[in-house]
């Protein structure tokens, strides 16, 4: 199988360094418009092709193209992989209009091409984990969904704070929580240095009883990556900036006897034993990989398809809508007027 | 000088011990409707005068009546002690409108006699120095207030996770910014178990380019007290679950070279050295109960005065609004139409 | 039951208070030469009778003499009590010597008294649930104990750092490994300031498989509370300095295959899960004054008694000699020459 | 400049890397005896020349020999390298004994050729700031010196673990004291599987006021990598686990007014302000190589010099002798029979 890689900035390096390391994959393939990055990924993977046309790469005997470009170019670059017959590999987030994720996911479907959407997080042995406790029942239902991704970071040029970190958490929201519905999106904020906020809040309400929210900032002098799943059963910590120790699941919970009458004496709290469960090390990038090669084989959709991407690009579309207008309820799969 | 508290619950003995310790108080009254919360304080407390009768009390030549019980019963408590020209120390939140608060304050001024509602926060160690910090322009102008405070807490019946947790944080916020006016409010939240909300967002608009945020939860299998202040000089940490260095200050910042073209070759971050300054261990409510007291003889409003308490309640009153109409933008100063 | 404490200084108020409210004890007399100390606690418990004979005390109708004076002392008032045919509770450590130890052991089994050492870090819900780990087999044989207990802390003018801190954990051990036999003790440190060495290091050998260290600072800018325990089935750790998760049980180990041939591949590795278990949170020493009144109303020794207390005392006079020796091995058990 | 390498092993391709990345190496060559390693370093480095033979790459025109074999052989690799005239980078520790260090140092310094001991820690960031922070006298004298380094670590199948860990911490201890003399040495520990020891407590004793000691341990379930540096002005801590903040300086002391009456009064404790600098990021390794190029450069010593070398096996022999007599007191630069 061949690959081609279209964008050799920050994270294209990544990407051939895992294609090349599978080894149903003979050839890797580069595109990028700067000579500098040209050269210098020529200087790191000797054997990998390098080329300026993407039409040119195109052309080539290869299987799949995968686009780590900006995000208002993804929707170009992949319809035209997808017109010239290959299965397409995206950065997150998927695109930047739920309209250009959906015309890519039926044009694939027609073709009987695979979309895969790089959640990278979703092949952690972090989320992994978190999702086996998920679906063996001992988080319960999860009641609230709490996320918090700041430091002092790159300012994005073209787009928010929310559409650069909060894809991160929402794919895995999203991967924990497959078949509930999100009913709303409200997002607030500030742009303190340029047009683009810097800090923001979103929230985001669900069609059954349950709530989750996401604190992404980009101006924060400490680097936070928490995540907090409150289950009806169990509790869930998700610590991204502990070196061990990552997932922490609390035998805590609160139990309310009568909804009639609530006083203090009604609600009973249990908070018994801690357990951190072993987490595998395995690149998240190389298994993404392997899943992706695994599902053309099998002509089945990734566990990151463009479905699950499209439901990311949703909410972050509400959020821009919301944000703008300081918090505006944003219903989903409603159509509204701005 | 003579001090009278009702209420004897969670909260009485440490007013009495605190009130009992200061030089200028020499007797300490106590009322309470429970019989077992008076034996219970005439335990410990053996000097103190019980009763329960607070129409008994206010007839001691008394002059100062703290006020510990339920939020809904200070209007009515704070209104008897003022009628009866005895200054009042009133719990947060100061009371349950803003219209209250508002009566309270103008009875008090006709009568030139002092609130004090007790924000202890506003009396620890790590507040005043956060205070003397921003007064003296080390952090600079703020540009976004960021607080946490969850754990897996005592549900309240009568008020939800705002009312409950949230003044501390914003007694706090407004002590750092005193002269910052609120424009809006917006909440969001849910309730799992009861009418009120157990987890919650608030999200707070100033009329300058500055914007705060409070994350309240009774229901984390963690305790974080967490407050970021993002200065444009310097950032400023205070975390409340550490034993020593409570506060760090961060010599970080971001710096945009151009307005017109943002892109990241513009966008600098600086990352410099740490500082965490020693604290003061005073008990704050011991410093509270001095600062009321010298207020008083001073004829002064004390530092957090019910003009204090009135700022907290009106953001209060509007997340109330906010939060059942899903994040709905409450304006501040504007009447609004529900 | 009356209990009688000689000795009303940092400690001694805890020791009334938790006699207090034991349902058993209806009287409590305290004993000092202070007059301040006298009046300061008359103040706090108005119900406790106060005397500065001891003399005078030991002819009271009481059962249990606590003394909490300077070690030196603590022989002179251990047996004068016994003689008066009272059981003895004596803060730790138990005697100045091993030779006193022996001394009060022996005066209290042919009067049938009892001694209760207070080794108070047995009765905390920590150390307890260390030995029920270790009972139960989980950690499996114990092949290393590691303690830290280091802060910047109140020089002692008539002992050592080892003698001040070292008792604590000590006991912890003795306790965790009752059966064990100590071979050898050898101590090293520094005295920077005057006689007593402020910073030391206690290693123990066993006569088994089993090694034990302790270091103990009273000028370390940071406070460490921290002990391993390497079993060859488990590890655990025990941070005192956590507010919550206080124990972690790492399911990790080393199995080496072969002992003849050692090298990098038959060495292998085990880390597995972590657990941590809930801690009961009852006051240590309210469980000591009832431990040591049941141990009296059921005629047996109590958990900490004067034996485990002379285990402790033979460590640390051992440790003296060897510290003034620049770490000679002192052995136990056995007469050695200084 | 050319570079041959001896020793492809774990730490190999690292020196590769960073030589070739040098501006004034030109050429890398690389030998070993396994056809694994050398095909494995010939994919990730085509440019570099590799050998088998030792003797082959010494005839080449290189300057500079870097050594990375096991210890017991580092004499003979580096005297053959001294004899063909190059220079010597060797792999810590220096040598396995005093004596083949000292004369390797007196055959480099006949033929005016410079020799290099990997320390590698001396060059980070992290120490380099706390040497600046000795230098500037802000420290003071230092009192006591702590370090830990305890992990669930690689069994070294020729050394215990105090050759194994401690040269990292020695080499650190003797470069923020060069000119304090070390007296005498003890070592302590456990051997729980095999001939070496897997824990292991080192204590130096200096010929002034200061001690030092060294905990290292290759079971224990939590990894540690803490140093105390106890000054008679203010204590540093160095916690190389933290991902920032790795130095924290505390305005800690401790003052005593009077050496002939010591008793609590007169003990001041001081506990102010903790600053944390700023750390440089730079990769270790390659300032090691510049400094290495530049002191050949300028026929001077490079910071970490075969006698920096040499006094780091100085303590390490003589901790052998004492942990295999339970910790006899061994004296440095005083003969001593075993």
């Amino acid at each position: 199988m061949k690959v081609g890689i279209i964008g050799l900035g920050y994270w294209g390096p990544n990407l051939i360094r895992n294609f090349m390391g599978h080894p149903e994959v003979d050839k890797v393939y580069g595109c990028d418009l700067s000579d500098d990055r040209l050269n210098f990924i020529k200087s790191r993977f000797p054997s990998a092709e390098l080329l300026k046309d993407y039409n040119e790469m195109l052309k080539k005997d290869i299987s799949i193209v995968a686009i780590a470009t900006p995000v208002d170019t993804h929707f170009k670059f992949a319809k035209m992989a997808l017109d010239s017959g290959k299965h397409i590999w995206v950065e997150k987030p998927f695109t930047a209009t739920s309209q250009e994720a959906t015309e890519l996911i039926n044009l694939a479907e027609q073709k009987n091409l695979k979309i895969f959407v790089d959640h990278t997080f979703i092949y952690t042995g972090a989320v992994q984990k978190m999702r086996d406790l998920v679906d063996s029942g001992e988080i319960g239902d999860i009641k609230y969904f709490d996320s918090v991704r700041i430091n002092l970071g790159l300012f994005q040029h073209d787009v928010n704070v929310i559409w650069d970190l909060a894809p991160h958490d929402l794919s895995i929201m999203h991967y924990l929580m497959p078949h509930e519905k999100v009913a709303a999106v409200s997002a607030h904020g500030i742009a303190n240095y340029y047009d683009h906020e810097n800090v923001a809040h979103l929230s985001v309400y669900f069609e059954n009883n349950c709530f989750a929210h996401f604190h992404v900032n980009w101006t924060s002098p400490v680097k936070i990556r928490k995540m907090l799943v409150g289950g009806d059963k169990k509790m869930l910590v998700f610590d991204d900036m502990e070196n061990f120790e990552k997932i922490k699941i609390y035998d805590a919970g609160v139990e309310i006897s009568s909804k009639e009458k609530i006083h203090e004496a009604l609600v009973q709290y249990r908070m018994g034993d801690m357990h951190s469960p072993k987490i595998q090390a395995t690149e998240a990038l190389s298994l993404g990989a392997a899943e992706f090669i695994n599902a053309i084989n099998e002509n089945r959709d990734p566990k990151t398809s463009g479905k699950d991407g499209l439901e990311v690009v949703k909410i972050l579309e509400a959020s821009e809508k919301s944000i703008k207008n300081k918090g505006k309820l944003i219903e989903l799969n409603t159509p509204e007027l701005v």
